[in-house]
């Protein structure tokens, strides 16, 4: 704070509301970005405030004005992402804040969208309207780096998230695994899942497990639910088939045997890939607007998908229990290392305390 | 609070005082208790202070007396445990309190030692002195629970220690393991090492680590430290033989090959054992006067300490880095256990960062 430059003291409360209000619609905007805005009128008084609720719908600034009206002529707007300027879903802000009679604009961060990217600011300036740029930068950053990952890498930001005991595993060597973790963990997962736009689990899971994969009513937008087989090896009855309350995509490799389609119930979305790298299955997500997904799959795909750099950030919950054994259930399979020295290292992020439960998130 | 007895209430800084001068001497005192006392003359000013500081010095009372000397007349002492009343290395208290004119003693907990138990309280109140016990009772308890458990079991309390990475792993499968965690958690091993009576390992750290297992300097009392080796399958040179540091058993079973002490230099003492089992060495450490011992050892010695009992506490230092690895370099081998339900589950006492690694303390 202290070498802030003097312009942008004034606006930073007003950031940290239009923070706020981006972060009401977390989990429900994709493959949009979190966005929040607050007009004052010419006297520097709130007259009006909005948020980005779901893709399709009204930007913030659109909301912020709607509510503003005549008040927003000579006034400020403070919105925590670059306006657009090019016609989307949605008109280009840029040409209602500009009719709208604004003579300021305060902005979070550029938007790294490529169709945007600094032009949005060029269009205002151009203009005539005085712009306040790189206002609580990182904040608004923070808040979309699960979009602008998306935007910059051409795939979702991954999480993967494992439950184990203690002593490091994720189950007994019979495979029981109900429940490591008590009911506030799991609960958290629900709340987790409620802000991915997919969950993606392997076939193992898939045959030992059968699982819901749903927020539990922790939003009205269940994530999209996806199963990465390699080989199609699934059960004909599965919780997932069953597509009424969230949609499923089943992906697979060109080793997978499609015979198994025959038996499938309507529903389920089938999703040929060139390969099994988990970055290809990413990749084609991506493009179906997810910004952020989570794995919650077994050892196995978690450490594909750790190899192919589609994991950023990590869940893990460690439960106060000791279950044993030597060879089975561990939260990940062998990456080859020869050295500590050569081994991921992770930046701490969060630690919580779940009921009696450890929650430690992390990012590589 | 709420319901404490009316006469506990003025002695309860005063006790507080007490705790504090008894952890003064933390990981010295055994076999013998942390004691800590202070004597208020009859106006109720300080007039002494006095803590044990080894096994065969003064008692706590005793070096408070002789800090008040005629002070103590007609004063009162508070004790964090009820004062001898038998001839051990040091003549009994409660002769020196009685002695020294005192009419009044507070006691935080009833010495559980079968030699005193109550008897010294009997007599002190038996020579017309007024005593109020149980002030403070489970502070005092808590900073006895190990002396406690050894004078009830007959075996120190155990505490197991590892350290691993975040996907549960203590080493990497061609066995390295140095260092997982940070320079910060290694130094707090050292602190623990410090307050324990003996730090024990198998032979298979011995054979692939060569540990010191000191203090580092923490301490003036090097802990014990102590091999367990079913075999004596154990290198003719390791650092844990040369004993001008601190002292080294050798503790070995029905199995061990003798011969090996031919090439041992001098230094190490031998322990035959009638059996492997971790609580038959533990009695015996126990009858040498360890309150405390730390086992450091690898998963299968950890595993057969827990079954046995000989753990109470947990020490797990978890690193922010993933190894990986399928089938190797957990912290325990197998229970056995069929179902969760079944599995230990253990109390949270204590949860601390250490640099960036976590450091979680719990209780069986």
């Amino acid at each position: 704070m202290i070498n802030l430059p003097q312009d942008q003291k004034p606006w930073l409360p007003w950031m940290r509301r239009a923070i706020q209000l981006a972060l009401l619609a977390e989990g429900r905007t994709s493959p949009n970005p979190l966005v929040g805005a607050i007009i004052l009128d010419s006297s520097g008084r709130l007259v009006g405030e909005g948020f980005h609720t779901e893709a399709g719908k009204a930007h913030a600034e659109i909301e912020a004005l709607a509510q503003a009206g005549d008040r927003s002529v000579d006034g400020t707007i403070v919105v925590t992402l670059e306006p657009c300027c090019h016609q989307g879903l949605t008109p280009p802000c840029t040409e209602a804040l500009i009719k709208a009679g604004l003579k300021r604009v305060v902005v979070g961060m550029v938007d790294p969208d490529p169709r945007v990217s600094g032009d949005g600011i060029s269009r205002l300036k151009d203009s005539g309207l005085e712009v306040i740029e790189g206002v609580l930068r990182q904040e608004c950053e923070w808040i979309n780096r699960e979009f602008s990952f998306r935007v910059r890498h051409g795939r979702p930001w991954g999480i993967l998230k494992w439950a184990m005991s203690l002593d490091g595993r994720i189950g007994l060597s019979n495979g029981c695994s109900k429940w490591i973790t008590n009911a506030s963990a799991r609960d958290s997962v629900h709340k987790i899942r409620s802000k991915c736009d997919a969950v993606i689990v392997g076939g193992g899971t898939v045959r030992s497990d059968d699982p819901l994969l749903t927020s539990r009513g922790k939003s009205n937008f269940e994530p999209l639910r996806v199963v990465f087989s390699r080989t199609l090896n699934l059960p004909k009855s599965a919780k997932l088939w069953n597509t009424t309350i969230a949609k499923t995509i089943i992906a697979y490799g060109p080793e997978g045997n499609e015979a198994f389609f025959s038996d499938l119930p309507d529903g389920p979305e089938k999703m040929l890939l060139n390969s099994n790298d988990p970055s290809e299955l990413l990749t084609l997500l991506g493009k179906k607007g997810c910004n952020k997904i989570l794995w919650e799959c077994g050892p196995l795909l978690a450490t594909s998908a750790i190899k192919a750099n589609c994991v950023q950030e990590l869940v893990v919950f460690v439960a106060p229990k000791l279950l044993g054994g030597s060879s089975s259930m561990s939260p990940l399979n062998s990456f080859g290392f020869e050295s500590i020295n050569s081994t991921y290292k992770l930046q701490h992020s969060f630690l919580d305390r779940k009921g009696e439960d450890l929650c430690w998130r992390l990012f590589f």
